[in-house]
């Protein structure tokens, strides 16, 4: 929160509130921590303490997130300022800001810090800590140093967690560069450069993207986006140049061929039913591919005014997700490998019954295990979707806005169809539609299991 | 079809149609019948060779089941024709009549009796031939004939098929009566009985069942559907009066909740958002609710038009599906239940990562590879439903229209949504949809891996 009290005075504003609500914060964490470091037990956190840990974490993030929102007054509802936050925090980027330019400075730039510090917060989690498929970023230091034991670990993952944030950083600031070499002004390229990052989406511009007409600009976070759907891992590795394990890993040429498909077949969609000349079709194709592929949310265009055909897919784009080990949010592509693979192969199964027929990733069979995780994954994606749809619906919200704010809350996309499609917002949702969807979004950002967990006797059971 | 010429000859109407087309099958299915007699090698037929037969025998049954509609003039169109006679023998009941009354009775006979056909085949297949998960047919003997022996097995197939038919054949002339006893006239008593007992929905008249308004006939409607909708081994037992092994079949408790709940929760609505009375309001939520979850598709009431809420609702009842072993189709009730098992126990198999944990089904734990089979269907059958959303889209439909034709169409329903919804009819999309929707009728009718597997590399590879 700190960090934007010097736009605050550059631009002659109100530091006070962002000063207020860091010295709150940070007054009540001390507080909390000199109370209980005595009374704590110095016991090692367990499985499930680490569930806990994080799901309350991200919640208290959100709920101190937004008292900048709310002392300034930029937004005077709890609701809102909550939603808000939440939507920062899980680097969705859905927005209840109706004139984002009329904004503090200072408090955008906060805005697009929650995006940011989400972001960070998900490769620590997925990449450094829990490598949910075998894929995350234990790999990165057993290739590195072969014979890993179990007391070195710790140190090494803390090793990891800096190399990651370097990267991330260091790309942070490469795009704000590049960005500010198409002349963008200093602000709007270090809050877009944050948000984009993080796949998160916010703007510190009405028009999202738009704003922008530069076709330079608009290809530079065209790349970035990209890049922060990457595995952060494997970005690791194209910096060191190891092009070839970048190349060998499947799910990176499964993402890679995913947004070239997809690309291909909206820019020739939208030059069927559209006026739109060839470069700008492609560019505002591939820009609103990438943008919801990757899970960030920018817009150059209304995916949804060009032609039915369109919306439907841009719909089922929401549920694809980038790379496992990046900040993107939803299925996530590798999920999608192994769901399509073990979907071919039950075929197989079915007229060879007695044999054993394992999914294979990367030239490795993995466990079965994995496998069921990775299916029930995705059927509880798909069940939380269709009961948080009824839920929306529940409060009197249409069809389309219904599904196409779940979906996009649970994907952590940010725009979605009907009233809440690219160029509106969720502002005129009901109250409780926006409780919802804040859930929805936690939901999604903590990959289902880390919340839902909480609520399976299973998990309050005493050993 | 010769069944029907009764009715063309009682109603004075042209019964050439009926015989030319009766006649063409007999002679070409005689030709084909001696000409391969001699040239067969006797062999068993295969795992393999069962695909294929299924696959084809239904659709050859479309394309000769088509021929009364064709030279009657009834449907002049082969698209429409292949549609119409598809949807009835895949008990789908999606139907391009727009005036169903102008049409001549016999012919009327005979697409009732393609649904009816349809769901004897639908029985004898997944009942008495394929139990896809252990709850099929094969259970009704072994558990009345301990200690079967494989060869002893083929005439008791035979065996449990008659008695089946036998049920199905008897359901259908009680519920005739039944109707008839509610004053509506016999010929569209049969009709309707014979497309009930197939889950069917094809009706005699234009406004569907909203043509009667007689509440006693509507419930004999809802009682039968719900019949249809249970597995017929069950069923079985309880004509024995076996009621306790009914009781404890875990799918028919989940069947009977399902609706139950459903029906509750529409109901509620109903009376939320219209002014129609209690009794009104309980019976059009039953009806409706019992119609698409057992994939029958009559109506008497335009469940899109209730509430927003509702209409997403029943979208997503249309995923729901019957009892397996019934003539319903979609994803089944059982698929549901070991979904929801196997989700929730993820969670405890994340908190236990080394102890194995299976899902369990009436009291038995079922095997790994049942359980992949079941998520692996549920997969697909998503996988079908976007494919197929997209392919119809690209056709030019509207989003709402396209969602709803192809979950219809897939889960074997009749009704969807937008312009394909309660009270119109599918004749106005472009030919190419129907197309489109006419394969999703087989796939989702054949269980999607009878017709998959023959595009697979693995079926037509040589052992």
């Amino acid at each position: 929160m700190f960090l934007g009290v010097p736009f605050s005075i550059y631009y002659e504003e109100d530091a006070l509130p962002l000063l207020l609500s860091g010295l709150i914060s940070i007054s009540l964490g001390l507080f909390l921590w000199l109370y209980f470091k005595k009374r704590s037990s110095n016991k090692e956190l367990s499985n499930k303490d680490g569930y806990l840990v994080v799901t309350l974490g991200w919640i208290s993030m959100s709920l101190f997130g937004m008292l900048p929102f709310l002392i300034s007054g930029t937004i005077p509802s709890i609701t809102d300022a909550f939603f808000e936050t939440m939507s920062g925090f899980t680097t969705t980027g859905a927005s209840i800001l109706k004139d984002i330019e009329a904004a503090p400075k200072g408090i955008l730039f906060w805005r697009s810090m929650t995006q940011w510090v989400g972001g960070m917060g998900i490769i620590v989690l997925t990449v450094a800590l829990v490598s949910i498929i075998g894929v995350g970023g234990m790999q990165l230091f057993v290739a590195e140093a072969p014979g890993i034991t179990p007391d070195k670990l710790k140190p090494r993952i803390k090793d990891t967690a800096k190399r990651l944030w370097l990267i991330y950083s260091g790309l942070t600031l490469s795009e704000t560069a590049f960005l500010m070499f198409g002349d963008m002004p200093f602000f709007d390229a270090i809050n877009h450069s944050l948000t984009t990052m993080a796949t998160g989406g916010f703007s510190t511009k009405n028009a999202s993207m738009a704003h922008y007409q530069s076709p330079y600009i608009q290809y530079v976070i065209i790349v970035f986006m990209f890049l922060a759907g990457v595995n952060f891992t494997l970005t690791y590795f194209g910096l060191k140049l190891k092009f070839k394990k970048v190349w060998e890993n499947e799910e990176f040429k499964a993402y890679l061929s995913t947004i070239i498909l997809f690309t291909i077949v909206t820019t020739v969609g939208i030059l069927i039913y559209t006026d739109l000349p060839f470069e700008q079709a492609f560019r505002d194709g591939a820009f609103q591919v990438v943008s919801v592929i990757t899970t960030t949310g920018f817009i150059t265009a209304d995916y949804t005014s060009w032609a039915p055909i369109l919306t439907v897919l841009f719909f089922f784009f929401m549920f694809i997700g980038a790379s496992a080990g990046s900040t993107a949010g939803g299925v996530k592509i590798v999920r999608h490998v192994i769901l399509f693979k073990n979907s071919f192969l039950e075929m197989k199964r079915l007229l060879h019954p007695t044999s054993i027929i394992p999914v294979r990733l990367n030239k490795k069979a993995i466990t079965q295990n994995i496998t069921f995780n990775v299916l029930a994954f995705i059927m509880i994606y798909i069940s939380v979707f269709v009961f948080g749809s009824i839920a929306v619906s529940l409060t009197g919200v249409d069809f389309l806005t219904t599904i196409g704010a779940v979906a996009t809350s649970l994907g952590n996309i940010g725009p979605g169809l009907g009233k809440v499609g690219p160029v509106d917002n969720f502002s005129d949702l009901p109250q409780m539609a926006k409780w919802i969807l804040s859930g929805l979004m936690l939901l999604g950002r903590l990959e289902l299991f880390t919340v839902l967990i909480l609520f399976t006797p299973y998990f309050w059971r005493k050993v």
